[in-house]
């Protein structure tokens, strides 16, 4: 499954519209080239609509967010909804700001997102809000806090059955739901935690796999988790070999993509489904 | 020739003002310094006018234009032109929106520009324009639409007329042109396409090549793209012997770049003079 | 004393809020995370403060301001020293544009910096302005103009009594000083003048730094000088050692600075006091 998935990327070459942050957009960039796909980051209100009508799909990363932008990204996650373009959403640093925290809750109040993948404390702010608003009480809120796996699980199922996104949770292990069914990832490296950009990258990758594989978003996405995870252990091997470090890892990691084949990703991938 | 453009380029240490995209900028500042430049990037309109008169050439890249930036172009290509400094116009995705057609298109009749470098739909799509702003009937444009070599040829030299611009023409042959002559190039390496930003750091290459050789645009123009060529050839042997991929020859060709020497280009330079 | 500095920053995992330009961010936000701290970029004035609040220390870089961006480093700025947190200033191209120059200027009159950290040339623009607005003579203005390190021990010293802040200035040799004590450090290689972002990686390196040691913050200064110099001579050894050349150094420095531990940097610390 996994491999066909890579290799509709590796075939159908799809152009992924990024909005996201200036921090990580050349490493964003470069991992849809390495998996197969194409980039455009077009963040002007001018334009951004006309941009993702000529794209496959399209990623909205809140990472830098400002006024401006953030027009861009209503504007653009609209009209990917009008045309059916598999829509992702990064709500980097939801919780950490009130701006961000409000723009992710708007963002999935008016853009209906094929994906939404965050950290465990991004997506709990955006499940303790989405939770809110539908008049979901206090000892819920409580329980979707809670860091154990099964109950994150459940966590994702919920969010996504209030969302219909699939819901990606990345960190040590990662959890790629839909309301009815859970892939349990524990591919990767605690290395990718200690450069930026592993969960921006994971997030335009992901574009990338959902836009040549729109008719199946779950196992999609799936598979993206699991390719960025193996080229994290690719990666980390190769940077303890040449006695480098987070830089290195970093090289290494995109280089895995780029060189990743189907085989490497269907053998590679530890998953479980619940 | 093409030795002596690049020693001016490590003698007088050219500045060069770039108002360019945040996706490749990093990439962009540092082949500047790597073939012996300056870079200076500086967007604001309260601060352009300034930068572009103490540099010795401008670029101008429109890769992630906004209403801001764009107003900003503007004001420092005319400066640099009251000053006849070294103008480089990179119009990346011209023709993909309406914005970036209309920039691009008003900012070749507005500023006068030394180089123009984009990929042959860019620049289709600027000779296009300007064909029909000059009464050019349809089945001109349909010509000049080919993509056959001596068609291509003929495109440069035509919109080099029009614009008085060297036109550089990159992509698997590269096209580098006035009015009156055409250096056609076979260096450079199909991977050059896997990594964002190998068009956005020639053009600043450029600028840095025609700052210290204002008085021989089209040679300068021609050596970049050749330096470029073959900084992509020796790092895809790099990258290969290695067994690295498109991060490590982003790295490798950026390294071939600040170690390149004036023999290794002049003996490395595959052209054709028509 | 140093290696109880940076074993602080392990310990302690400053979080730091960096306001900084779009050309070396990503490196900038690499370096953090190497040494042992996370950074948050975040530029957007309906943020600034809240984000500044969550964080240990603020960097304001000023190296692609903007109108927009300038007013959240006013209102950062502000936040951080009502928060008592550290706070460090890169004056990046002060004296090349009256926006740059005014722009700094104005921050160190209206906030409190911890550091402020730049090349001789940036640091003599501060110094100049803030001698005359406390009526010191031109006389004076060209003695601090002078590039020996004397009396640029003397500037640095007499700009830290008048901003109370500890003043960086790095080149070939560098001085971090207050207004009693100054640090004569020979650490670092030219190479690390051939890649953009030495100098903008150094400050953000300073705020992590002093954001674990803000009882210390001379100290603190002067060992991420150190830290950032001995990286740049053990990138210069790998560089050369495998034939690459400065995207490789690159590389290797933010390599060296995910490896460095304490005894090193304690032992290779080429320091001088006066």
């Amino acid at each position: 499954m996994f491999q066909e998935i890579i290799n509709n990327v590796r075939e159908k070459l799809p152009l992924v519209h990024n909005i996201t942050n200036y921090v990580t957009v050349n490493d964003c960039a470069n991992i849809v080239l390495a998996c197969g796909g194409a980039p455009i980051m077009a963040d002007d209100i001018g334009e951004v609509e006309q941009i993702t009508s000529i794209c496959t799909s399209l990623v909205i990363n809140i990472g830098t967010l400002n006024e401006r932008t953030i027009k861009s990204m209503f504007a653009a996650g609209k009209k990917a909804n009008e045309l059916s373009h598999p829509t992702v959403l990064d709500p980097v640093g939801a919780g950490a700001s009130t701006l961000r925290t409000n723009t992710a809750l708007s963002l999935v109040k008016e853009v209906k997102f094929s994906v939404i993948r965050g950290n465990i404390s991004e997506i709990k702010c955006i499940a303790n809000e989405a939770a809110k608003t539908k008049g979901v009480e206090a000892d819920e809120g409580d329980l979707v806090g809670s860091d154990n796996l099964d109950e994150t699980v459940a966590l994702a199922k919920r969010l996504s059955a209030q969302t219909e996104a699939v819901i990606a949770i990345t960190g040590p292990i990662d959890i790629v739901a839909n309301s009815q069914k859970a892939y349990i990832i524990k591919n990767g490296h605690p290395m990718m935690s200690k450069i930026t950009g592993a969960g921006c990258m994971l997030s335009s990758l992901i574009g990338a796999f959902c836009g040549a594989n729109s008719e199946n978003l779950l196992a999609a996405t799936a598979a993206a988790v699991c390719a960025m995870g193996i080229c994290g252990e690719i990666a980390y091997e190769k940077a303890v070999q040449s006695g480098g470090g987070t830089s290195s890892f970093r090289m290494h990691l995109i280089d895995a993509m780029s060189n990743l084949d189907a085989a490497t990703l269907g053998g590679g991938a530890k998953i479980e489904i619940r």
